[in-house]
């Protein structure tokens, strides 16, 4: 509607700014040293969300990191949006390849460069700015309610709880996220998908201290190379996965979905340039998308053990540790599976050593259908903006919170994302472009406004 | 004898409180931030050599930490004892493992906690002291060299150049060191061997970038698990290093120098109860004391990579990192296994990664007679002092100059070592004995007597 693009055009500057305010507080969940930053964080959503236009905003502690919980109510017969967003970012390290300080955003050809400009502050912000446009527009064609929480990162251990005890509250007709991405700008699309999430932490422990390696060398299990041990067998030859079970649940895609699938624009060649590597790697049978969206995978996600410091220092350390996630398809169980992790590890414990496995909080998988009115809704406000039917797809990240969401407020959600896979997401220099920013902010409205529309029919 | 009791008697108390000093000034070798320090701690052993008795002491810069010489010199047609040791310690951490800070000394048990007690500042000290003793006594029988380095724990990168350029300063006829340990008190011994050493520093690249876990995982190849599974070849199902020809050089022991090892006293379960490990490991067909003394090993010093702080991060590293180095016996070089490991890896990097090999500065292993007139004055001076006669063990360190020092300057080598493989060398809580410290100024003067005796026959 010429009215958005009017109000968007004379605003976008003060969008943009505002947006990089927020992003200019390391709200890293992970580290307890930034609590305080993760309230202060909290503390301007709510301020952004009632300048925005929303009638009450709340600050809902938790156990860990707040929840921030907005409202705009027009009219209780009209539908209800929930938007899901979350507030808290990734840790920034490692800080030495950044080329800007991760909370000091710059703009550079045309991208917001600051960890959380894509996840997933940019993202929500979007959300933001729709709801201000529409208000003040005058067009806000229903209700909108907003979950913004700050322990996404972490495997959102609190928002269970704090669902499960509000249900009334988050009562709607649909969830609406932004955090995922597109497969480009010119190729439009929706994940239809999110993966679940296993995350675990081990600790090997050989002797009761450091020591010489010399000394002691050759006759003592070394925990580094215990845990390489341990590592390389979670791999077969055909990169399938070891763990026994792991794959018991998982749904195989039938023929004619991996065939649509195999329609998305995809270079190889172009894959491998983007990431600077001569041969691709995976699982045997399946192809780089089919890797990334259908299958389940293992990734050591940091290793860390004996002497890391400059030279040389000829030590046979006490301990090694590695932080190990998989991330799992339906129907595969993230409890499950995380259970089955352990005792895999702790059973292959080479002798000479004791493993310590523990779980960080996971995810389980979830999907979405594509015959709902939201999907409509959403594939319809793309379509407008980009010209281009989005193409439904499946997303390799993870969303912990949405199965939980639909088994407790009974919601389906739709996944409208507009980050970028090249977003550096999780990486140093992580980015959001400009384009995609105001683009969300554009197309967002056109949601409300189909959505609105079905529930009148 | 008596004069020399009487002496140490009276002065223990400040001996103890010189070596303490000494132990304030935190060299570490490896770290570029302790230059300065590598300087302080240099003219503090040029200053202690001096009110010991040396007739002149000088400071030799070399590309990288100084060389101390001192030299006290009583009569050209007397024999000459040129003593080896080194001022720079292991760096300290992990710090957080310290009980004390490690260049805060405390005595505690009868023990001197610190970096560096045992290894090696504590053990040249007594040579300083013993020298002290002598020429305050008017006993000394000989001449006494003293080359006191700061690169041992870095592998002596520029003492060769020092040595090759400087073999009239250095002339003498054998050279004697205290940098190794004994089987203990009731079990004195003499190392007559150290063994060899190559160190090398492995970075493994994936991607350009690190990468989010969810959206890339199982469609590139890791990092850290290519690392993991380069570490877990290196020994086959018997703990043999399967680096090819890397046994090729090695002597091995006939069963009858293996029998008479084997009657060096030696408790498994002790060993076991110290570490606090249940299982022993190694090659199979070798004992404990045979890994550790005449056998080549390969060991991962350090590793890391990816996300090693609080929390959870689901990211697929764009780098992994490690640190291995391997200890050799005769007649291995080092400079040849060094190669076979570089190419090793370098070959076996899978596909999807690329691998840099680095070396860091290894030694050739080293192995002293024991018909000499100096290994028998050694013996001699510790059955005096010790009531009983030394076992000769073959010792698992690295002490890199010794070929050196023979190939250069035509010296055989005797190591008297006093310290413990309990001292926690290269380990938080490193010691060293009071009782080791004064039983070893106690010691030495016999050594230079019985020596020097061994000459006017």
């Amino acid at each position: 509607m010429q009215v958005w693009k009017d109000y968007e055009s004379q605003h976008k500057d003060r969008f943009l700014e505002e947006l990089l305010e927020l992003l200019r507080i390391p709200s890293i969940s992970a580290r307890t040293e930034h609590k305080e930053d993760m309230i202060i964080c909290a503390e301007a959503v709510k301020q952004r969300l009632l300048e925005a236009g929303a009638d009450s905003v709340t600050i809902y502690p938790t156990e860990g990191h707040p929840v921030v919980y907005g409202e705009k109510i027009i009219d209780k017969n009209k539908p209800t949006v929930l938007v899901y967003g979350h507030y808290d970012v990734q840790p920034a390290d490692p800080l030495d390849l950044w080329k800007s300080g991760p909370f000091e955003p710059v703009i550079k050809d045309g991208k917001i460069y600051a960890r959380g400009s894509c996840d997933d502050k940019g993202q929500f912000y979007m959300h933001v700015k729709a709801l201000e446009t529409m208000t003040r527009t005058g067009t806000l064609p229903g209700n909108i309610k907003f979950i913004i929480e700050g322990e996404e990162e972490v495997g959102s251990p609190n928002l269970a709880s704090f669902v499960k005890a509000n249900k009334e509250l988050l009562k709607a007709d649909v969830i609406l996220i932004s955090d995922t991405s597109m497969l480009s700008m010119d190729t439009p699309s929706i994940d239809i998908g999110v993966r679940g999430l296993s995350y675990i932490e081990l600790e090997v422990t050989g002797p009761n201290r450091d020591l010489h390696s010399g000394v002691y060398g050759g006759a003592v299990a070394n925990p580094i190379t215990m845990l390489a041990k341990m590592i390389a067998a979670c791999h077969d030859e055909n990169n399938h996965i070891t763990i026994p079970g792991f794959y018991d649940d998982v749904v195989e895609s039938t023929p004619e979905e991996r065939a649509k699938m195999a329609k998305a624009p995809f270079s190889e060649e172009e894959y491998k340039k983007d990431l600077g590597i001569n041969h691709l790697w995976g699982e045997t049978g399946y192809t780089t998308n089919e890797r990334t969206g259908i299958r389940p995978t293992l990734e050591v996600n940091g290793i860390w053990g004996g002497y890391t410091g400059e030279g040389a220092k000829t030590v046979l350390p006490a301990k090694a540790f590695a932080k190990i996630s998989c991330r799992l398809v339906p129907n595969q169980s993230s409890v499950k599976i995380t259970e089955k992790i352990l005792a895999y590890f702790k059973k292959m414990a080479p002798e000479g050593v004791t493993v310590k496995a523990e779980e960080h909080h996971g995810g389980e998988p979830y999907m979405t259908p594509i015959d709902s009115d939201a999907y409509r809704a959403a594939a319809k406000a793309i379509e407008t903006t980009f010209g281009k039917d989005p193409i439904p797809v499946r997303g390799g990240g993870s969303i912990p919170i949405c199965s939980l969401f639909e088994k407790e407020l009974g919601l389906k959600i739709v996944f409208m994302g507009f980050g970028l896979d090249s977003d550096n997401l999780h990486s140093p220099n992580e980015k959001y472009d400009v384009f995609n920013f105001y683009k969300g902010i554009e197309t967002i409205p056109y949601f409300h406004q189909f959505f609105a529309a079905s529930f009148s029919k």
